[in-house]
């Protein structure tokens, strides 16, 4: 199932017209894949997180508007695409990658029809592996010999289309022959850290260990932790970073206690209409994940949670952002418009 | 099964000659008991935390000493209830106030025999709900009308014989009309909010909404939390605290927001012989409890984890100590004396 000597298999992957994921949900107890062939499929896979992690989105909404466009008919096609995308888009508000991908297909589509917008998703997909193998180089050095890392949520190659963003910097560090030694954030409510980035080290041979989330502010207080990285689903101009709801805590809790807190992310997720991270909309999901935990309930029938999906990190805690363009300190703003500036020019390149 | 008037059932009580306690292991799905007859079934029972609360289990633990006591043969009777009061201590070595209920009993079963360390047994539990009812009122003078308070784990009636500590504020505050909504964590990894606290809240009729404990911080940030009261399960003489795993995490997270951060306890979980929190075992808990959930797996088979059930959250951190003598502030250490003094001298005088 998976190439020799690369361990995990690719997240999202075009076969024969249609869109193979890995079923995220079912991780770790079993490693099946969701097969989508229409845009309906691909939202309900999207909202339910079969597929997640923003570099993932990105791909699988430029893949979503390639099927929409390969089964469109030629008249009033358009408009049906048109449709598909904001539907696609709906999905999932945070992150920006999904809409972004979204645009590039629509884009492609524009200029060279159908299949010039699954060369786009194919573009797409193959650029995130090599942005993140990049972004992981430039991240390594930051991370000391023996270095103990603590990550949230999963940014792995799960929450890409392959090698990963936050894992891909410890992967590098870890292929450099570094041999860091990783915590790794359980994640609640959905468990991302628990199910799928303590699968993803395990299949890497990475030393790693599970904690709840509520340890890692003690783990700091006991000189248990050398740095911090977690990816990131939306970078507004000025530095602010939405990720999954416990970022920020992770964050001022890093600043507290002297550890760098660095945010690894490929350069499409800059958003450069967001000004600041007061602008970003925070998804709010059912409270059911908070009061079940794979089908068990956990909490009195009916009581009320709540539950966002994301949280906001004012850039000032961000000791460096790691894209594949290099690493970025502050002040951010500067560097940032740089940055998308020049992804821009490389995608019109491209 | 509850007294007219009192939403919560006792927590422990003894029932001719047997202890019984509300089995928290099965809330919130059931309400439901377990019987000890033996110190064996109290110890099962305490380290499965079908019990559990620091005041709690200082009742537990001199109700077991009794129970030994009362079942002990005449001849050779004192080095068994001796041992079987090593077993108890045993089963937690965090919190305080189970080691203190087992010696108040076994300095009255030595003054007074087997039927003298029962109604020691049952004073500490008559007093538990009294200094619970005393310290919930002090508490609420420190709660502003509408107020929203996040509290952590569960430091309510069913970490005590009654009424609750953490809780007790919150009720108290209630019940002097102040009508307070409740953040609860949840409390990873075994759920003491989700299943307990929030069923407490539920019965009580309080508004209450569960979140994620990786929710908590940017809930500070949006100004959504007024203030911060947690239990203890061991309180130093310099007012380092002990208490759930998070608890630290949650202390320097209000502290950056300038939001109060109380901790709420009776004064026998101060430890007069603990000069300060780096003198607290923390006790380490099977990491199963992480890496599965109500029998259901959510990491990798074999994946390592790590559960120390505590931390210590520094006095510097803390803005107030709640005890049934009163509201304590810095600088601890004198106050602190004072009040264990207090404390020495009502029990010598009860």
């Amino acid at each position: 199932m998976t190439p020799a000597g690369e361990p995990l298999p690719p997240t999202i992957e075009w076969r024969r017209g249609r869109l193979r994921l890995i079923d995220q949900r079912e991780l770790p107890e079993r490693l099946t894949f969701v097969v989508c062939s229409t845009v309906e499929d691909l939202c309900e896979a999207i909202s339910t997180l079969a597929v997640r992690g923003a570099p993932a989105l990105g791909a699988a909404g430029a893949y979503g508007v390639a099927m929409a466009a390969l089964g469109a008919p030629a008249v009033r096609g358009a408009a049906r695409v048109r449709a598909a995308a904001r539907r696609i888009v709906a999905t999932r508000p945070t992150a920006v990658n999904l809409a972004w991908g979204v645009e590039r297909a629509l884009a492609a589509l524009a200029a060279g029809g159908a299949s010039a917008a699954l060369e786009e998703a194919h573009r797409i997909a193959a650029h995130d592996v090599a942005a993140n193998r990049a972004l992981g180089a430039h991240g390594a050095a930051l991370v000391p010999d023996r270095a103990r890392v603590l990550t949230h949520c999963n940014a792995g190659s799960l929450a890409a289309v392959g090698y990963g963003t936050a894992l891909g910097v410890i992967r590098a560090a870890a292929e450099a022959g570094k041999a860091p030694r990783v915590w790794v954030d359980e994640t609640r409510p959905l468990l991302q850290g628990a199910r799928i980035t303590a699968w993803e080290l395990d299949r890497l041979g990475i030393e790693a260990t599970l904690i709840p989330d509520v340890a890692a502010g003690s783990l700091m207080a006991a000189g248990e932790v050398d740095l911090v990285v977690v990816g990131a689903d939306r970078i507004a101009v000025n530095g602010d970073v939405a990720n999954k709801i416990g970022t920020y805590a992770l964050a001022v809790l890093a600043r507290h206690h002297g550890i760098p807190f660095y945010v690894a992310a490929p350069v499409s997720t800059i958003d450069v209409s967001t000004r600041d991270g007061g602008a970003i909309a925070i998804e709010e999901r059912d409270g059911a994940e908070v009061t079940s935990l794979r089908g068990v309930r956990i909490a009195p029938r009916g009581f009320r949670a709540f539950n966002p999906a994301f949280d906001v990190t004012p850039a000032r805690f961000v000791t460096a952002l790691v894209t594949e363009a290099g690493v970025v300190r502050p002040p951010y703003r500067r560097a940032i418009a740089r940055l998308a500036g020049s992804a821009v020019r490389r995608v019109a390149e491209s």
